[in-house]
Order: structure tokens, then sequence, then C-alpha cells
């Protein structure tokens, strides 16, 4: 029988280390707290936005969500930014994608100071340092790692076949796992075949977002599969990019919902304790 | 018979069009001018810095070699940076490595101008988008994508084994592969059986530098490979990674010398075309 990974768990755990470290800032009398910035009008993003703030507020940190005004323009995010990156109240900050078309992202990201990019949005952060602990990392390629490791796997030396490389998860995890040691078979849209990767791989991370990707002729009995793909079914469920087929024939794999998306939520804020480690290293707390 | 694929024709087409590019500047009154900052004593980067004067001229580009004091702090090379940075007569910037050990290499990276770094050493460049046409990527990787172009292979699809995932060469190698489409099988120290993925691959790119590393039960006739490794022999030659007993087993590979160097040297003035392009987009030039 094929064993779930489930995320609560490893969120649990990380939630634990997340809140002693929280107690520890407080008995200093510094305050963790994490700005986010909502310039748009989108639904899913205020939900996620609010869903964050109750999550930060059990963890024992602040979280401010700030709404800019409707039609607020690249110049002003950017000021908005400038005065939280001067704010040393404010440890992290975060932007609830997507913005306005018209306003420019790179300029956005990049105007973050390295140090409160909790996100890891900007390439010069998350691509600058080869090792994880040098630098903040996008939380769901962080989340995959972790629970990857909380499971005892054992990345150095592991063949791993990543199937999706998008700029938001793909990439950041190609970084990681070749940090962590793991020998890559990076496969995408272009790809001839897709199952002979997987073949000669004992783990597989999936982050493309098509709802049953990975049918049950593509897996195998000794594949560990890590769902990182969200989509949404035709009955509206969420589902994930393999098929419940599929994951029976594995040796292991993470649900959607339950696997790797509630570790993310948590790993933010990981993030955020991170980010006041290394401001405390260069001065900043 | 394994076909040699040589340098020297990819660099004089690529030396044609930018020779072309730089007389279009020079009739519109712009003489292209890249500005090279040698901030050490070593033997190798002031010979390095004098042989890409050479080239420069024999391309109609000016090519300045700044000495800096031999003492010179991070602060005093940021300032040189940033005069460099302001002065519309540069369009391009590059640092001969290495820096002093008390030099803050990421910040000085860092301070160059994006659109000035031909060398594409700054992450937040080189990883900023994921198509080449968009940022400045460093040269050698570059030349290596040009290169396999110049011989008629096509990339998307094609299955790439990369040896060797540095900062340097390896992981940008890997973004620009995946770019074109490739599938790459990322392999570094710990793989445990890079056999295993030449077997199943059509190219390998290899940027180890221990000569000789792909011997020939590595190989077979139906790989290309591109030889990216540079060591020095016990009898003080030139050597690559490819071992020469290898390389008569393999359908096509680049020499070393006489391979992916020969075009990397053009390519650093081929970046400064473009970079120099992106400068007029932004309305520097």
């Amino acid at each position: 029988m094929p064993k779930p990974l489930l995320g609560r768990p490893v969120a649990k755990a990380l939630s634990h280390d997340v809140r002693k470290t929280v107690e520890t800032w407080k008995s200093r009398g510094v305050q963790p707290k994490l700005v986010t910035l909502l310039a748009n009008d989108d639904h899913a993003a205020s939900v996620y936005a609010n869903q964050k703030k109750r999550i930060a507020e059990r963890l024992g940190i602040q979280c401010d969500v700030i709404e800019l005004p409707q039609q607020s323009d690249t110049e002003a995010i950017v000021r908005q930014i400038q005065a939280l990156n001067d704010d040393p109240s404010v440890h992290g900050i975060m932007i609830e994608m997507p913005l306005a078309p018209s306003v420019d992202v790179q300029r956005v990201v990049g105007a973050i100071h390295a140090l409160k990019d909790v996100d890891g949005l900007s390439p010069c952060h998350s691509f600058a340092k080869p090792t994880p602990e040098a630098a903040l990392y996008p939380a769901t390629p962080l989340a995959c790692i972790r629970l990857l490791k909380h499971y005892g796997y054992q990345l150095k030396g592991a063949d791993v076949t990543l199937v999706g490389c998008g700029q938001t998860v793909g990439m950041p995890l190609l970084h990681l796992l070749i940090a962590e040691g793991a020998t890559v078979a990076a496969c995408h849209e272009h790809t001839r075949d897709v199952r002979a990767h997987l073949r000669d791989s004992e783990i597989a991370i999936v982050a493309v977002g098509k709802g049953g990707l990975l049918g049950p002729d593509m897996v195998h009995d000794g594949l560990t599969v890590v769902d990182v793909g969200i989509s949404q079914g035709e009955n509206g469920d969420v589902q994930g990019d393999l098929a419940p087929e599929a994951a029976a024939k594995t040796k292991a794999y993470t649900p959607t919902p339950g696997g790797v998306g509630a570790v993310t939520t948590v790993q933010i804020f990981a993030n955020l304790m991170h980010a006041m480690e290394l401001q405390e290293a260069a001065g900043m707390v």
C-alpha cells in the first residue's frame, strides 16, 4: 500500500518551532511582523491575505494587510515598499499577486529589501546563493524539501524528476534540489518522454497544475510523488497533478489537498523567522 | 568518425555580425565601449584583460582596462562602478575575477547597472527572465548554445545531460537550456550514475574542469559532447573534461582547445551589442 505523505504533521512540527522562535523574539521585546500588500481587487488575493493573517495570529505573529488604492501605479507601490523597507518594526513584506497588468512587477518585486523578501520573489535573492541557508527562497519549493526530509528522505545523490519548470516553483526547486545534492531530470511541456525519466527516478516533484497529468502508466511502486500542482476539476473540486489511480501505484505520495499546501502556509512564517535572523546579523533588528 | 565541432567557424560568423553592428553604431556617431576593471595583481587576470582588448579592437570596439589601486576595498570598487554606470559613453562593465578575499563580490557585482552587466555576473540579471532575449547572460553558457545551433542542433525537446552545476557556467546553462526547450538531466559530484544519464541523452555539456573526467566507457556514438571544462595536464597542456579516447567514440565533440572557448571570447562582444540594444530601448544611448 502506498503511503500518503500528509502535510499536517510537517506543518505542526514547523509551527511548533516557529512559535518557539516568536516567543524568544517577544521576550527580547521584538514583535515579529509581516506586512502583506494587496494591490488589486482580486477576490482570491484578499482571501489568501486574510487566511495568512489568521495563521500568523495563531503563531503569535502580527500580520498587517495594507490595501493599496485601486489605481496604484508602479511608483506608488514602490514608494509604499520603500517605507516598509525603512520601518524597523516590519520584518517581512509580501505582495499578493496578481498585480494590475499596467504595473511593472519586476520593479515592484526588486524594490523589496533583500532581507525582508520573505516570499523569495526576486531572482536576485532566491538564486543568489546555492545554499538554502544563505538566502530567502519561495515558500512552496522549501515546503517540498521540508516535507521530504520530515519523512526521512535523503536528497543527496537521489535521482529526482522535476515535472514543470515554471519561474515560481519549478526553477527555484531546481536550484534547491541541486544545492541538496540531488540529481535532477528537469522535464516540461517540450519533454519527449517524461515516463522514461520517472522510471529511473525514486522521487518525482510535479508542479504543472494540470489535474491528473500523471496517470497510472507513468508511475511505479518505487516512486515517491510530491504533488505541487493545483487545479480545479469539472465538479469544482481542487485536484493535484497526480491522478488518484496513479497515487495507488506509487511507493508514497502527497495527497491534494492535505499535502504540500499545508506546509507552505507555515513555511512563509518560517521564512519570516529566517529573515529576522538575517536582519539581526545585518544590524537591522 | 566523430565530427569535431570547431569553435573557430562559429566565432568567425559571430565576429562578422558583431562587426556589422559596430559599424552601424559608429555611423550613428556612437563608439561602442567596454570597460574592464582589474582589481587584483593576478597575472592571469591581466593576461585575459589584455587579450579581450586585442579582440575588441579587431571588432572596432573600444576596450579600456582600468587598473584599480592594489588595496581597493569594496566601497572604492563600488564607487568606480557607479561612475561607469553614469557614464553614457560606457556600454559594458566587466570585472576580472578573482577579487581580493576581503572584497564583497556580491555587492560589487550587484552594483553594476543591469543593462551594462555584459558578463551576466549578477543572478538578478542572468536568472531574471526565462528567455535569453530578455536579459544579459554569461558568455560561456551562451557560447555553448550558439555553437550547438551553428552546427544545426535542435534543442527543443532534446535530451541533454549537464555535468557540473557550478554557479558560473552550469546553473546559467541549466536556465538557458530549459528556456530553449531541452529536457536536462543535471548531474554533479553527488550523482550516482552519470553514465546512465549520458546513455539516454543525445547531447552532453560537461563543465567540471577535471581533465579526462569523461572516459571512453561513459560515451556512445549517438552522443554529442560540448566540453567546457578546462584544466592543466601534468605536462602543462590545457585539457578538456572529455578524454581524447572518449572523443573518438562520440558522434561529435568540441575539441579543447579550439572549441567553446573560441566562441566565448567573441560572445562577450555580442553581449555588448545586445546590451547596447537594451540600453537604447531604455533611452540610455
